[in-house]
């Protein structure tokens, strides 16, 4: 598994059999690649959990319809520019953008999820987005669409056969239009992460592939930033749906940067059965593994980010008031800074696990904090175990652990130190 | 009334007829002033609200029991150490604390309100406040204590008289030790506060005059930082608290410096009568004055801050909704950075309102949004408008408007910009 330990970590993987992806520039905002579609050669069982956001985007509306039936063949991602609050106009170019990808792909455009991230409020550049399919489109003259290159459109084939032998379109040459590597994938929908982000792990006979961006504006509200997770493993719809919202649940939905909730959310996971069935318990472990990755390194390059904050709460009423607890410490700027200085400051830990002022069965008499393994209160920490706290506080990890005495609930949540350089990276981000 | 608008305004204003203060230093932590003890020359009506905090600090709860039957005489606030989480020796500190100060000022100790704020969880150093009050009372020796100096024992008159001619301790010398400048009582109780903050009002034939500190750790919840409020009028103590909770929950508590709440806050007020009977409509009025005044100064000097953000939203279904969505808009990291940017970008404040998923009856075509009276959404600025609102965010106020567009309820929140000073103010804090 890719490790989220070394924050530059370039991590190498290919996609799993039968998945490949396509990197360009449209012209959003600069040079750099803001577009990536990501295809199975054949129809994919596949499940999504989107942004609760009241100004949810054009995007994640389109994608929320199109996911209801639990198949899809292609996500397309646009960075550097969210089609958010941008009216009827962004629904017509959601709309065509995912047109334009069924084409290149060689599939039904209601089998086309469409994630999009960036500035709020500005429509995309006009023409662009026509302008570069064209282009494409006349570069691959003669060559045959990614879907219908293997077995005939897998469009029609009415989903996964597991026959575990599709035609692998992501180890073909195709004049480069296509290409394996989840990096380059996870790099084309960057937008403020410093490094683009993978995981995976196997799950018997296959394996579970996942790329992820976002470091500004998470604090996923049963949902996320976007992630769009791969597995040629055979699952049933309805059953890969569940089990992407139980993994979500501890994974993606325990990481906040800022406590802000992105208009723009979403984690999706195609199927594609290409290695037939497996497991359901070890697929399960393996999209746990990579989902958990994945928010690892999604906190830990959260914007201006220098230390990845782990916090567990045990000994809660239930694993629900323990969210909210490990929510409230992990979001607190006080206990962020604090952490940024490298000060064993409890008091505000304390101070946050107060704020949940809700929790009336919380008593402090009973509660217990620890700076990873060194507990700091009741029990106050002598004058040379705190000198060895402010060492431990500057390393890359750091893992705030509170017992509050009561029964067995328990919550892991994932966040970052508040830095000088978040307020800079967002003082200065649009203008 | 004291201006909130310039930042170091030194306000010079006497405490109503019947108070006077004390300043002086302990030794909690340097040599600048961090006691402060204020008292009225007689028994006073009293109310107060305090932080909903779990872990609210040993002075909180003395001070919730002395205040409960509607009565109290002096007020103590020490700084630099909060006394939270300090275990039963920080019981015992509070109850010395009062008991020094009953005897300082000639009453009981159950009529002493106490306040702390400071670091937490490290007690009062040992054997300082004795030796500081056992000074005092050297010092003192062959004066009248405050109270008795008048026409008796203020604490065994049962309460104001209403005859407007107690003998005004506060216009007294004394040694030295009584003072009627209420800029000196709210200097010794500011921690990390940039400047001192006084509000006052008149109130028919009295006075209505608030001090308050707190610069950080600030978003009140039914209650906030530390402030103490004093006035001449006469009313009953159930009335005196019915009004300021009605007072707090618009100006206190619509106040948010960065969503953390401290284990310290109080508001208090005394109401010693000394004016005799005030038309309540105008005492509310200038209590609203007061604090509304103190709350725009405590949301200007928010640590690093150098924009003071008033969000007003309106047209919300009711007050409580208007009041979710902009404690949201303040609160957002994303928003108070734009601000701090001088960034007109609106997308983040759509953002902010698109947090608050349970308020599914927002529809985001109906909302509007405006900078200063300059609309943003959905009727897009012009270049020459966001020209002109970058100057505008660029101000010492910045006004945030929104208009959700179902009905008639509506909600003001307090807040100020997000900077790289308050990172270094709070990365630094204790070691």
């Amino acid at each position: 598994m890719t490790s989220a330990g070394a924050k530059n970590a370039a991590a190498s993987v290919n996609l799993p059999v039968g998945f490949a992806c396509h990197v360009g520039n449209i012209g959003m905002k600069d040079e750099t690649d803001d577009v990536m579609v990501l295809a199975s050669s054949r129809v994919a069982a596949t499940a999504g959990v989107f942004t609760k956001s009241l100004f949810a985007g054009a995007s994640v509306r389109l994608s929320r319809a199109n996911v209801a039936d639990g198949r899809a063949q292609a996500v397309v991602v646009v960075s550097k520019n969210a089609n958010v609050a941008t009216g009827e106009q962004g629904e017509r170019d959601a709309a065509n953008l995912a047109q334009r990808v069924a084409e290149l792909v060689g599939c039904e455009s209601d089998q086309v999820l469409v994630g999009s991230t960036g500035v709020i409020g500005v429509r995309y550049p006009e023409g662009k987005v026509d302008a570069y399919f064209d282009k494409l489109a006349a570069d691959a003259e003669g060559t045959v669409p990614a879907a219908q290159r293997a077995d005939g459109p897998m469009a029609r084939r009415g989903g996964p056969t597991g026959d575990g032998n599709v035609e692998d379109v992501s180890h073909r040459g195709g004049q480069g239009l296509w290409k394996a590597d989840a990096a380059a994938a996870a790099a084309a929908i960057m937008t403020t992460d410093t490094h683009p982000k993978t995981a995976s792990a196997a799950a018997g006979p296959g394996s579970v592939v996942g790329i992820a961006k976002g470091s500004g504006m998470i604090e996923p509200d049963m949902a996320t930033m976007i992630s769009v997770i791969t597995t040629d493993a055979e699952i049933a719809p309805d059953r890969l749906d569940a089990m992407l919202r139980r993994v979500c649940d501890v994974t993606f939905n325990a990481l906040s940067v800022d406590t802000d909730t992105s208009t723009s959310d979403m984690v999706v996971i195609l199927a594609n059965g290409a290695a037939g069935q497996v497991d359901e318990a070890e697929l399960e472990a393996a999209l746990g593994a990579v989902s958990l990755d994945l928010t690892r390194q999604l906190a830990f390059d959260g914007e201006g980010a220098e230390t990845l904050i782990v916090v567990n709460v045990n000994e809660a009423r239930d694993d629900a008031q323990a969210k909210r607890v490990a929510k409230a410490i992990v979001n607190s700027p006080l206990v962020k800074t604090a952490v940024h200085g490298c000060d064993p400051n409890w008091g505000r830990v304390a101070m946050a696990i107060g704020k949940c002022s809700d929790e009336t069965d919380i008593d402090p008499g009973r509660v217990r904090i620890r700076f990873g393994s060194q507990e700091v209160y009741p029990t106050p920490a002598t004058p040379e175990a705190l000198g060895e706290l402010e060492a431990y506080l500057a390393s890359d990890e750091v893992l705030i652990s509170v017992d509050l005495g009561i029964a067995g609930g328990a919550f892991t949540a994932y966040g970052c130190d508040l830095t000088d350089q978040y307020v800079r990276i967002n003082a200065d981000y649009t203008t």
